[in-house]
């Protein structure tokens, strides 16, 4: 056992391998919801586990007090897949503490950073303060495949829910030492396309030349699918977007995080996208057509000669607003159909979707969290910033709970966050303690 | 055991998983060698392993008589892979007969083939007839991998392996009962891409716009491979193709596999290709550019919004006369760097090759040859074709031994070589045993 009881709670949640997307995990899914719902109820928290159609919901709340504001912490106890698992240092669910860092998956997206609300509110318990709000901790499980069964739920229990507003940290700070304050989001929308031209596999020297092969297509298709500057050419992709403020491409021209440092962070041999856009504004507020992956023929050692019969790529669109994810969809879709030729047939299955997210910094929510930032953060003032990701639950607590969401994330640019060796300080884990609990004095 | 102790012979020739290009098969490819050395040897050959840096060469010989003319019949001991596994019926190293077929990986590409031949000679050593030809048999283990050993054995053996002509049962027949000599072949060159963009895989919500996709680079790469004709666009690539003959493009207009059928065996949703060639004049005659495999990113079930690191893919040119291997692979790599932009890595890896091949079917040796084709099916008129795939080692014997190949093949259109459910007629097997005992009949 750890001697910090803080880090061994945190490395026995990481110990469960809850990855979301592949049935094989379903069993350790349902282990680490009920050990977050205990360990609510040992904090005397009203604690249940809700099943879904997929994963289950574990909503936790203290008995109301009348007069205090209410609210509400969503995280997620589900995580990425692990591979390639050869990259790992040390293996993905065996948490691994050095010079101060935790490597393992969801150390910080987002186990780490769910569980430093939970611990700040057992210190104040443990201090033998009253909670200054009526609190709700809302810990789904299928963050990570685009919380198919949260809106439905949320719909069924919105009286239960009612509260002033939301509070998330799934999101990053700039840099070590500077607090962050997210005000927007990127939001997202999946597909996948499959091609078949042969009905088998065909040894490409007796057929090849007559047939289309299935790969030559995608991958011309694919190459429709951008300019060379990465600009997606999807007519009516860019109609709804909404162009960046000045204030804010101001003031990100301020944050430690230019152009050489998102190259140094990335390791890629140079930046690429959009010309008049600084790498942080592309990241931010611009959207994308990303290939998350490929796939056809022979993939093993050596050379197989077949022309083969099949050829599918993962496709996922981040969007900004005031992009539509259905509108998206089928303008993607229409594309596709129109660009593939009927050499092949065309299957495309579309996935998960959220909207971006957009709202005001400096309305009296996002000044309360704003000074809890500075003082969890030895008084730093926080960056006010947008983020690439998406979490599109917080579009859903909109509109169907009518409140707003503060992102408070303690994520760090080099956190490896869904790649390998995924990792979150200490020092971060220690400030998010502290974080909740000045949050939650200032909301008050 | 199979009361036919001719196809006991083969089944059990079968059941070796002989599969080259892979490490892992090693010992079975070992295995493989040595029971056709030994089959060899109880016909009264003098029967030698040899082995290279990679698989082992079976050559067997009878004592020479003077006076006689001197033929090689070469074949290959290897196969291919056998994925996709799961689209076997039977599974591919048990031999499965039913209604007349034989079902495993190697049936037709090549162990039932130059299994024939070897039990050609027995029968008719069995029959106390002698050998009207003196005979070497050549029997190789890297055929599907490009011969890479072969070459430098001939030439070391060159005296002891000289011959008149050389006979190799590797190719197909046009149709059921419709003896096919084949008189030219495609060559081939292989080559395998590889693009790293960033230095590990990315979240695509974070860093996704700022740099570049390695799947999307990659997609675009390959699309400026073809026009879309499916024409190849490397400068140069087309410079020195022979154009087909008057002769030979009305012969095989006359072929009973027209478009239709090619349509039919393929399964595809239509044929593609070059305009102006039918599309088996585009399969013998004109060259290509086929992508056998594509991978990058994630594959798995579901979706992983990753920006991957690297993406990869395999191709190979079928090449025809007069299409150097060298200089096409040399013209495309310069392609592939010319059209690669500088926001990934690109490493290319050359692989196999192999010239393209074209002989007079009108000389004497070919007219034996024909001649032998019709008595061992039933009288019919030999059809002259060119095949799609590729001999690659045809071409070196010609440069090395200075003689002819005879190509009498046995393949059926479906006999899915290289494909799942590869097969092999139990009629084709028992003519090609037919044909060894004419053809050495009428070369001799």
């Amino acid at each position: 056992m750890n001697p910090d009881p803080q880090l061994h709670d945190l490395f026995t949640l990481l110990r469960f391998s809850s990855i979301s997307t592949d049935p094989a995990h379903q069993p350790q899914m349902q282990a680490c919801a009920a050990w977050v719902a205990e360990k609510m109820s040992c904090l005397g928290f009203s604690s249940t586990i809700h099943p879904t159609p997929g994963h289950p919901i574990v909503l936790a709340r203290k008995k109301p007090s009348p007069g205090k504001k209410t609210v509400l912490i969503y995280g997620h106890y589900d995580v990425q897949p692990v591979d390639p698992l050869h990259l790992w240092t040390h293996p993905p669910f065996e948490p691994h503490l050095e010079n101060g860092i935790i490597t393992a998956r969801g150390a910080t997206d987002n186990k780490g950073q769910f569980l430093a609300h939970i611990l700040g509110v057992q210190e104040t318990l443990d201090s033998g303060t009253e909670l200054p709000v009526n609190l709700i901790f809302l810990i789904e499980g299928e963050e990570e495949i685009g919380s198919p069964h949260l809106p439905a739920f949320l719909e069924q229990h919105r009286e239960e829910l009612a509260c002033d507003v939301i509070v998330i940290s799934d999101t990053g700070m700039i840099a070590p030492g500077l607090p962050t304050f997210t005000y927007g989001l990127r939001g997202i929308a999946a597909l996948e396309l499959f091609l078949t031209g042969p009905d088998k596999d065909l040894h490409s020297g007796i057929y090849g030349g007559a047939v289309a092969n299935p790969i030559t297509v995608l991958a011309r298709l694919l190459g429709t699918l951008h300019d060379e500057q990465g600009r997606v050419r999807i007519p009516g992709f860019y109609s709804q977007v909404r162009e960046l403020q000045s204030w804010e491409r101001e003031a990100w021209k301020k944050l430690p995080l230019g152009d050489s440092d998102l190259l140094q962070l990335t390791g890629s041999p140079a930046l690429a996208g959009e010309d008049g856009y600084s790498a942080l504004e592309r990241c931010y507020a611009r959207p994308t057509a990303e290939l998350n992956g490929i796939s056809g023929g022979y993939q093993g050692e050596g050379t197989k000669t077949v022309l083969p019969s099949r050829a599918s790529a993962k496709l996922t669109f981040r969007l900004v607003p005031d992009q539509d994810p259905d509108i998206i969809l089928e303008q993607a879709c229409q594309h596709l159909r129109e660009h593939c030729p009927r050499t092949v047939h065309l299957e495309i299955k579309t996935g998960h979707s959220g909207k971006p997210y957009l709202v005001d910094p400096h309305n009296p929510y996002g000044q309360a969290a704003q000074r809890a930032l500075a003082r969890a953060f030895d008084h730093a003032e926080p960056a006010l910033i947008r983020e690439g990701g998406s979490i599109p639950i917080v579009a859903t607590f909109k509109e169907v709970l009518g409140v707003d969401t503060l992102l408070l994330g303690l994520a760090l640019p080099d956190c490896r966050a869904h790649s390998p060796n995924e990792n979150f300080p200490v020092a971060n884990f220690k400030a998010g303690i502290r974080l909740n609990q000045e949050l939650l004095r200032e909301l008050a």
